[in-house]
Formats: C-alpha cells, structure tokens, sequence
C-alpha cells in the first residue's frame, strides 16, 4: 500500500471544515481534496487546492473576444474553439495545486517542466523516509532495441526476480549506511552530504502548483505513449482528476491533443494523392520510413487514445 | 465616478450563491470578491478569485523545511523567515486573479511583469468604450529636472487647464474618428485597424493572474516612489488586497521589502566608519554624490514606508 | 523609407570592426548585422546578435541523447526528427537579438510572448519621434463579417483615402499638441504624461532577445494567415533570417510546423473512413461545420505554406 | 583529476577553427572557450558560447532610456547604476552556455533555477561512466546543531574515513550492479530502469544556457555562504569566468549584490538610533536574536564577500 498510516493521519490533519465561498467551486473536485490516489509501489498523487472551472476559462475569454462571443452561447463549444486554435490563455487562468509522492528519478524528469511551482521535501532540512520503488514484476522488462530510449517486453521471471534483488539489496544497504553515518551518536554526518549515498528510487514528495494550460501540456507529454511508464502513471490518474475538474476542458483536450495527429507538409501531400485514388508506397511518398510507419499507424488503426 | 452602472451590473452578474468548500478559505477575501475598488478618473481593480492563504505558505515551507520546522511553533516567525532569507518558493503556492481596468500607457508599464497570466479585452474583436483618462489637475505635473524619468510639482491652474483641453479634444476626436471609421453603415474599416486612432490614455481592461510571490514583486517595484503615480495608485490599492488576504505576508513585506534598504559594499564600510565614531563626509567616503544623498536620506529620517 | 538616414547612420556608428572567434559562426549572418530590414511604412528588423547555429543544436541533442546518436549520421535528419517529435530543449541553445520598429498597436501583440526579453524605448525617459504608421492604399480594409477578428478586402479607393486622411489628421495633431504640452518653453508637461496623447500607430522601438525554439514559436503564430497583417509582416521577414541563420532548422520548420496540419481525433475518424472508400459528408462526419470546412481546406487545395 | 583523457579529447574536437565574426567579441572568453575548469572530484565547468559584452548591456539600456542617457558618459558608471537600481532588463541581453559535469544531488539544486535552458544526459538513452562525487576528508563535516540545513567542521579523521568508505562500498556496488542488469548479454534491463539503482552522488552533465540577469542571480544564491559547499564551487568559479566575460558588471554585482546587507525596517529604526549616539542592545532593539546576531556581523566584521 502506498501510504503509511501516518502519512494518512498527516494528511487528515489538515483537513479543515468546510467553509462558505463565493468563488467558483467544483464539487466533484471537493470530493477528491484530502484523498490521495495510490501511483506505483509507495507513491501518491493528490489534490491540495484548485482555482477557477470550465467557466473561469470561459468567462477570461469573454474578456479577450469581448461581448461578441456572447454569441457563442454554449461554453462547451467556445471552449473546444479555444482548444482548436491554440488559443492558450484563458486557460492559464485556472490553477492547481498537487501533493505529489514520487521516485527521484521521475522527480528529475518532471521538474524539466519549468513552467509550475515547486516546493520539495529537502533532504538538506530532513531525514527522507525508508522507501524506495520496485517495479511490478511485470514491468520489469528488457531494452527496446528499436527504440534507444525505450523498453520492450517484461523480461522472463527469472532475470526479473534477479533485477529485483539487486534493486532491493542496494536500495536498502545505501539506506542503511545513510542511517549509519547521519547516527548522531555514531559519525553525525550532516544531512546534507549522507543523502548522496540514496539511490534514485528513493521516493521524494513536492508541493506541484501548475495552471491548467501548463498541466495539459505536462500531461500531453507524460501521458504520452513514449513516455516513461513510471511517469506515464501519473499523468492518468492526473487525468482522471482533470475530467473532474474541468470536464468540457478535458474533453477537447482529448479530441484535440491526445487523440490528434498532426501531419507534416510530406504527409499531407501523400494523404491528397491517397484520396485522389492514388496508390503510394514508402518508397515514393518522399517521406522517411520511420514517418511512413508513423503515419499508417495512425490511418489504419484506431488511435490508441481516440 | 469609475465604474457605469452597466459594468457594475455585468459583475454582479457574475455572483453566484455562496457554497461550501474545503479549500482554505479567507472571510475577509470574500467581502472583496465582486467589489471593484475605483482607481483614477474610470480604473478599477478587483480581486476575482483567489487559492491559498499564509497558512498554504507555512504549509508549503515545511513540506520544503521538513518535520523539523515543526519547532517554528508560530506560523509568522516561519513567514518572516522566509521573506528575510528571500526563501520565495513558498511564496508562489498562492495565487490570485483581478480584474483590472487600466489605460493603455498603464497597462504598458504592466505587462513587463512576465511572471502572469493575462486576458486583455481584444480591440481586434471588439470596440472599446469611449473611456478615457484625464489626470486630477494635482497631477498635471512639470517634467522633473533632477530625474529623467519623473515628474515634479504641479503646473500652475492655467497650464494645467490648457494641457487638460488638449488632452479631452484630442482623445475625443480621436474617438469619434474610431467610431466614423467603424461605422458600418458608413467606411466599415476592420476594428483591427480602426483602433490604431486611439490615444494611449484610453482605457483597456483585463484578468491578470500571478502568484504571491510575483504580486509582491510587481509591488515593491510598483508601489514604489519612482513608479509613475498612474500605476502607483493600482499597487496600493493591491497592498491594501495583501493585507485582506495575507495579513503575515504582508506584514512581514513591509518589515523586510517595502521598508527596508540594501546597502552596497562600500556603504556598509561608511556605515562601520560612522559607528566607530569617525566623522565621514561624500568626499571622502568612496560614494558618489546620488549614493551618499540615498544613502543618508535612508539614515536620517523615517523611511516613506516605514 | 523606412530608415531616415540619422537613423542609419546610428546603426552604422555601432559596427565593429571584424574579429576573430571561436565561437559557431555562421556567414550569412554575418553578412545581415547592421543591415535593417524595411518593415511596413516606417518600421524596421534587423539582427543584432545572434548565439549558435544548426550545429548547437545537434550538439545539444547529442548531449542530452548521448553517445547512442552518433548513428544518426546526418544533422539535418536529427534535426528533423527532434523537429518532428518536440524535443524542444535543444532549439533552446541557439539565441538572437532583434533591434525592431514598429507601431505601439504591433508592439502590444508582439510582447504576449513572454519567454523573451526586451528593452523598449522609454517615452518616460525620452522624446518619441513623429513616426505613425498609415497603412497602404491596399490595406484599409473592411471588418470582416465572417471572422469577427479579421479583416476582408480593401475599403473601396475613396473611403479609404478618407481613412486614411483621418488617421493622417488626428496622429499629426496628437503629435503636435504632445510637442507643445512638452514645450519647455511653454507648458513642460512631464514626458511620462505628455505620452499618453500620443495614437496607437505611434512608431516605437526595442531590442527583443529571444531563443530559437521560442522564436519559431512566435512565428508559427504570427506568420500564420489569421495573425493580423501588421505583425505578419515581421513575421516573414524574420522567417528570412531564419534561413540565413539556421538553414536546416528552418526547412524542418517548414515541413513540421508551417506546413502541418493537426487532425482531431473526430478528423482522424473521417479519414479513416475516407481511405476505407466510405464516402463522407459533413452530416455524418460528427463534425463541426467549421471544422469540416478547415479539414477539407486542407485535404483539397496545396497548403499555402506547403 | 576531473577530466578523463577520453572527455578533453571530445572538447577538444569540437574546437574550430577561429572565424571572422562583426559581433561583440570578448578576447578574455575566446581564451576560455573549451577550456574546462575542474571542479570537485570529477566535475567541471566551461564555457560553450557567449553571446554580448558589458557593451551590449550599455546598449540595451540606452535604447531603454534613450538619447539622455548619453550624457552618462561612462559606461561603468551607468552599469553601476543599472544595478543599483535594480533595472534588470539590460542584463538579459547579455546570454551564456556553459558545459557542466556535477552529481546528481548539485544536479537537482541546480535545475531550481528555472529561468533557464537544460539539455542533460538522458539515462534513457545513454550508460552513464562509472564516475561518482567523494568529499575530499576536510569536507566530511558533522550535521550543525545551529543551522539545521548546514554542515560544521570536519569529522575526526577516523570518522571521515569511514563515511568514505561507506559512501565509495556503496556506490560502487550499486554501479556494478547497474551494469550487471544492463548487461545485453545477461539481463538486458532497460537502460530507463537500470538507471535508478545509481546514487545521487554520480555525475551527470548537462548544457545549461542562462542569460546574464538570472546568471547573476543564480550566483548570488548559490555563491552565498548558506549555499551546500558542493555546489558554491561551481558558483565561485563562474564568478571568475563572469569577471573575465563582463568585467564592469562583475564589479557592479559584487559592490551592489555579493558585498550587500539588506537592512529591515526594524534594523534602520536601530541604525538610526545608533547613529544617534544611543546604545541599543538586543532586549530594547526590536529585533529577534537571530536578526540581531545576522546585523552586527554585518556591521563590525567586514563582510565576507567585501
């Protein structure tokens, strides 16, 4: 289980009672403050605050467009323009706040996304906890071999076991030398330095504040088929927690970003010869083959996301 | 008056009924939301939501600082520490959203502050209302001699009447060659290009989003003697929104922002000559003139914010 | 002209005479410094700086994909493949400086884009000069009803001399009053004041920094056929320069940006039914009019870009 | 040594031929251009590419405040006063790439800095060298009882070495046991998972591109005698690289940031009284301990960076 009892009684603690507001207010969203969903071994992803709704994306852009977009008199379908056209503004104007429970080595993949506010548990200050990630055994799995940055299929359960008793040896043999050398009674190493001796499954937690523009572009990216699975997870149950939040914004952010392509200038020229009956192979559509795989891919099945 | 009864209407509109929520949530905030407080001759700022409060700045500070803040038993000492040690990050864990209707040249000065997120009323889309601004004949003000960038006392009544009539007959004809140029039945020019006419005093109007950490910063720079009085008069009344919103941080602002000074390197040397008791003079402290005037005016007397 | 020859002769003053680095130079640039290109009635772009090359950025990506990519023999394909699947970080390594004049009305689209930097040409501390921007017979335009931003076709030849005799009359009387209210003979209204009485087409100036990735971005935008015409023509001609600077860049660019079109996930059905053989009309299709209408665009007719 | 024969081989390659360049050039940089300066164990630092000189930052300013400022006729002088009064955005004109080779755990501090271009080792893509930080042995320093994120001396030498011990037992094992599971012929993990079985104390390298504003103010912070020893080195030596790039503005930052002391509205109230001639101890002060003891250092020793 992902949290300790303590963690959750941590959690409890800051749970207040329940005040009159007059801001815009998501009850579907209020259900879920205080709750934290499980991600991986020890981790957990959680919503701490909000600001704004689907109409606080609408009501910004009414701003910009003026009184004439009152014309558009359904907010689901000015915010489905707004999506099409890039129009990212409006929603900036909405905001998030996560509690975040995370390995370090995913902490360094998702802080490249500069655009958001960080506060981090800091090893400096404070002792970090005895918890490191194992994967699943089934994630436990081989190099891609066409795919540089990849992995491929789970390895057999033997070689899986094995990685799996190398990664829990070393993980706890640096955590106890961690504790062996900060020992106050013993070395009394500042913290500072003894914490170079984790390994990078050690798990960390951050405060992530981030706008709704800027999370759906995180999301884009990490809940992407190419991105590492131990992120991946994350960014869904993110996604889950935006179709509460904002559901008419999440609804064209799939229509329009996870289940869109975009073609390339070759790519649109193979595709008006294709419909003008054109029989066209790789080897004169004057794409790459990599791009011709892309491509089909996406013509001949369906999108994985759509 | 700044408001028209038409734009109070449009915001009271915007009122919902009051619900319950688990977000933090601060009963002075909610007196301010939908109340437009008047600025210059037709400006107005208003806080249109708000996320967080000092204590989603505690909070987030001891997710950074760890278990061990705990120590900091009082919540305004951890605040003060913060802002005194420039620890900012915390700081950006709250966020709040105005309305603000400004003129052009003020909104100019504005947008420098990057760190936000707007949504300005597009003249593109749009026809803007024949708002203008005028300066209170007080603030009909002499270039400054001593600084390049400021204005100095007030001109006498005449020339302050004479550059008022020339700043309403301009305005206005520009204005009514907008609305000549626009009129559909008429020339029908396209409103993008229509509004090159508009003189720079008149008045815009956006949604601007920033975290706490950046509000304070456009603050100390904004609410400060050198700004320009018309943009001045936006950030005080901001400070008077801080202090509703976040009593500790803004208290602890004012301690160690607003009324505190930084001394160079060779300041501080004069400053440990003069408390040895040497008697030094600009000649021979290693200051320049503007440093050691600054520097003393800084010693002397009360400090304007302080 | 765009340039007067005062101005001319300052951009001259700052040449240098050549000297030898080490560092990425790139000839065709060299060969633009100092050289303003003409912009519109008055305004200007020209290069001032400019840091790496289409070498830094496959050098970048080398860093960051490491040792494996070597195989990737050739720089123009890792270009295109880091173009094609938005691995922006490395087109951040490469940055240019502009020097740009343009109309006030230009400058306050132009400095949405936040991720660059700027030094304006400050009306606080300086005289603006009578420049304003009228735009050619051809391009007074009419609103356009069918986009409520754009514009439609030229004004017919009178009313569009009557436009532009207005905009002619109400800049130049503006200017001159600002002159007078200056006057430090007569009323010495401070600049910061006087400015305000100054119209939107007003020219002005600043240098603008920006990266290459946060360029391209901005020219995607503002090169695109719905950017207002006053911008687009910046636009285009810095997507010249961006030829000279980075060649390979510029034709990835090209192919995955300006010339790509992104399907929705609704579009990717009906092309999918499309290619079956089904025969598709916009009533079955589950799109909108408005997208049907953009997809077919762009499946019939050779993309304006491509 | 820092370098493997293997790594300066590499810089060196990239090193080409001098060209003519009409941009502003600083000799004292060409001299240091792919010239890595060591730092810690394994680590380095070295410049990339530059792009502006004190010049550019003079340039900037002037198109900012216009023609009048030519009447500052020396450039030092208007650098010093840019600083002074805080006006950043001529700074930003000025920009810098560095090549960085640091642990992960500097790493990690470091990437706060968001104002900032990264492109790091992936180890996804890539085998990281067996290359890890270990203190030097008057580095190895007890947890400080004061300071609760900070170090105090060096542990007894007996002590020390046995947290050598430790740290070099443990990253070592943990590094053969990263390419036990890597190994293609044994295991083959993914390089994405092998990964997290490394301890933060391994380096890693990354191209880390800032322009000279956020450069000065990353300095400032991470230069400052609370910043961890491990990652001030790096900060000391890129104020030596500053000073050869920029020569006035290093003088400026050290006279106006580094040399500084920011008195609170509290600390001048005693200033003042002091100055008065009246004895002022802490109990009658105003001030907390902690910013009594943190004025008085300032006040009777020289300061550190003065």
């Amino acid at each position: 289980m992902a949290l300790t009892s303590e963690q959750r009684a941590e959690i409890d603690a800051q749970r207040t009672a329940p005040q009159l507001t007059s801001r815009p207010t998501v009850p579907a969203m209020e259900e879920l403050l205080y709750t934290p969903f499980e991600v991986l071994d020890h981790g957990f992803v959680r919503v701490v605050d909000y600001m704004g709704d689907d109409g606080a994306v609408v009501q910004a852009a009414r701003v910009s467009y003026g009184r004439g977009t009152r014309k558009v008199s359904e907010d689901a379908g000015l915010i489905r323009y707004l999506m099409r056209h890039r129009h990212s503004t409006p929603f900036e104007m909405c905001e998030i706040k996560f509690h975040v429970k995370l390995p370090v080595f995913v902490a360094r993949q998702w802080i490249r996304h500069r655009m958001a506010s960080v506060n981090e548990y800091s090893a400096r200050y404070s002792i970090l906890d005895r918890e490191f990630y194992l994967p699943a055994l089934d994630q436990v799995s081989a190099q891609s071999s066409s795919n540089r940055q990849g992995r491929s299929d789970a390895l057999d359960e033997d070689a899986a076991r094995q990685v799996l008793h190398l990664l829990h040896r070393d993980a706890t043999q640096c955590y106890d030398d961690y504790e062996t050398m900060l020992d106050p009674e013993g070395m009394g190493l500042a913290r500072e330095l003894a914490r170079m001796n984790l390994t990078l499954n050690t798990y960390t937690q951050w405060y992530w504040k981030v706008d709704l523009h800027n999370l759906m572009h995180f999301l884009a990216l990490r809940a992407d088929a190419h991105a590492q699975y131990e992120i991946r997870v994350y960014a869904e149950k993110m996604i889950e927690i935006l179709k509460a939040w904002v559901p008419a914004t999440a609804a064209a952010f799939e229509e329009y970003r996870l289940g869109a392509f975009t073609f390339s200038a070759g790519m649109l020229k193979v595709l008006r010869r294709r419909l003008a009956g054109e029989d066209v192979g790789q080897e004169n559509s004057g794409l790459t083959k990599r791009e011709w795989i892309e491509m089909n891919a996406m013509l001949d099945a369906p999108h994985p996301h759509g």
